[in-house]
């Protein structure tokens, strides 16, 4: 029998650029959803909060996907914890991970019909699931060793080097045998990135010129520029390309919040250098998500690559945790933490 | 014994932006150069006027080549005829086509050391050898065949596809079984474009907005963009491009006559339409150059692509020739004729 314990957030209104506020979503309680042959229900542990969590909600951020007021909002995934199987191979109790999931309390999950992990406390932190080894990992996984395929002792350049996927990238790139710069936000972040996750040297951007930074910091050029910001930096780090340089198009957090498009750097360096600007979704690659899965997780448990996550509680501030990714005082991943990880 | 017959044109001052005045460049008569062992004398015949003629000749195109004051200018290529020659394979009176030539009436080829094909007067007209045939129609010939790939049915759009370079890349789509939209400027070179050059469709981008008349020209979309010129329409063409579309960045032709660089698009469309932006330089794909004059050729006698170029005659008007192609007055290859072509 349905009862109102499921806590459920909807889009309310377009929001001003900047900050969210609290009035641009509401939260209301739902009966809890009746379990079909096949599914089960879930109780929302983490939800991963994403860099389109704050872009899908109005249009000057040219993103993929547009909120329509009125709608329940979803992430790209959440770990939880089954409460009701109706499905073979699931029983209460036992933890996943699953792709696109709801704000929502309980939620349910068709394993059949999307990506769902079975996730193993054993490992390492559950969250992590959300991160490297998930569809983040997937994501800087896919622009290293798709798309910007550097060589051993070539340069690579990452922004946003202390986010999730920048973070990731790095790592990837260091196990791909390159030197890695990251680019960060302020000293302890650019700390972070060197000690914490193994990055070579990390510039702040914050601490003057950016283009002379990159310059100090990459004496022989950049061979792959692993891009996730736009604006400026783009603009600098297209400059120090070498020739026959790639530039590994992950996204442009510097627009998601509704500060409209800045221009793109002039092109003409794309024909001198023989550059390739190569976009990419993780989603068009998802043939080569269980070898991921399979590299990553041994990778980790070599001690190659390290987890982080920053986590903000409470569904009830879901709004404070998309501020904290899109202001860039997250590091690592971020997390909306919507009830408490099971004693193990 | 050398007399002074050769005339030679050197930089005398950086240009002013915009067209190029006679006091950019100084006329000079010289002794017959020497002919040493392995070596040809040429008459030039025709000098190829390309993108680069103008953008050396300041800091603010910037383009590769940078030329100093001082120094005697280069062309990518001539045709010119043998009048002396101290290589076993050539004998006076032998027509060739040779890429780097000077500024010169007549010059030196070194067979061993630089590209040198003979010239058959009965394939056709011998111009076309530095256009269709030569180095521009091996750049759009890699711009075709290795950098955007089109496959059959699907949409090519060419910028300044009554150039020479343009031309050829929307003719070499054509083989390749796209439909092919150039973008050119006044009603009768787009005529020009589909007459002649057998374009599907040809956008007049002085006559109304250019974005409408993207969108109205490429139904489906842009599959693969052949881009030379930079600036709004690049803008324009970037936003009309195809999820998985390929642009082949071959130059930004805006740029070239000193005004500066216009900033590019933004890059957010890369990501969300995975588009693969990739410079080339023709020269570094020298390995298929052979095959590239083989297909080439055959295609010509087919009948499936036309050679057309504008001719400024005599060295003392190669400003004027230049300003002809940074004006875009010209159709197909820009030329300066040196000399008279022999009797056939």
């Amino acid at each position: 029998m349905p009862t109102a314990q499921n806590q459920v957030v909807r889009f309310a209104k377009i929001p001003q650029p900047g900050p969210l506020t609290a009035d641009v979503f509401s939260w209301e309680w739902q009966a809890m959803p009746e379990v079909a042959e096949g599914e089960l229900l879930v109780r929302t542990i983490y939800l991963s909060i994403d860099a389109g969590s704050r872009a899908q909600l109005d249009d000057r951020s040219g993103y993929v996907i547009k909120a329509q007021p009125g709608k329940v909002l979803g992430s790209s995934g959440a770990v939880a914890e089954v409460v009701q199987s109706r499905h073979p191979d699931w029983q209460p109790g036992d933890l996943l991970a699953t792709t696109l999931a709801r704000w929502q309390s309980f939620q349910l999950v068709a394993p059949g019909r999307q990506l769902t992990a079975r996730v193993n406390p054993a490992d390492g932190p559950i969250a992590m699931h959300l991160g490297i080894l998930g569809m983040v990992g997937f994501t800087a996984y896919i622009g290293i060793f798709e798309i910007g395929r550097p060589q051993p002792g070539e340069t690579v350049l990452v922004s946003a080097a202390a986010g999730a996927t920048g973070a990731a990238a790095g790592q990837f790139a260091k196990v791909a045998g390159a030197r890695v710069v990251g680019i960060a936000g302020g000293a302890s972040k650019c700390r972070l990135v060197k000690d914490e996750f193994g990055f070579d040297e990390c510039i702040d951007y914050r601490a003057g010129d950016i283009s002379e930074s990159i310059a100090r910091a990459c004496p022989a050029g950049i061979d792959v520029y692993y891009e996730n910001v736009g604006g400026e930096i783009q603009q600098a780090a297209f400059a120090h390309m070498n020739d026959f340089g790639r530039v590994a198009m992950c996204g442009q957090l510097a627009q998601y919040s509704g500060e409209g498009e800045a221009p793109g750097p002039n092109l003409m360096c794309t024909v001198l250098k023989r550059l390739t600007v190569r976009g990419f979704l993780a989603f068009d690659h998802m043939d080569r998500y269980q070898e991921f899965q399979q590299r990553a997780t041994a990778w980790y448990r070599e001690g190659k690559l390290r987890h982080h996550a920053t986590v903000t509680a409470g569904l009830e501030n879901i709004h404070d945790a998309v501020n904290s990714l899109t202001s860039g005082r997250n590091i690592g991943k971020q997390l909306c933490q919507v009830a408490d990880e099971p004693k193990f």
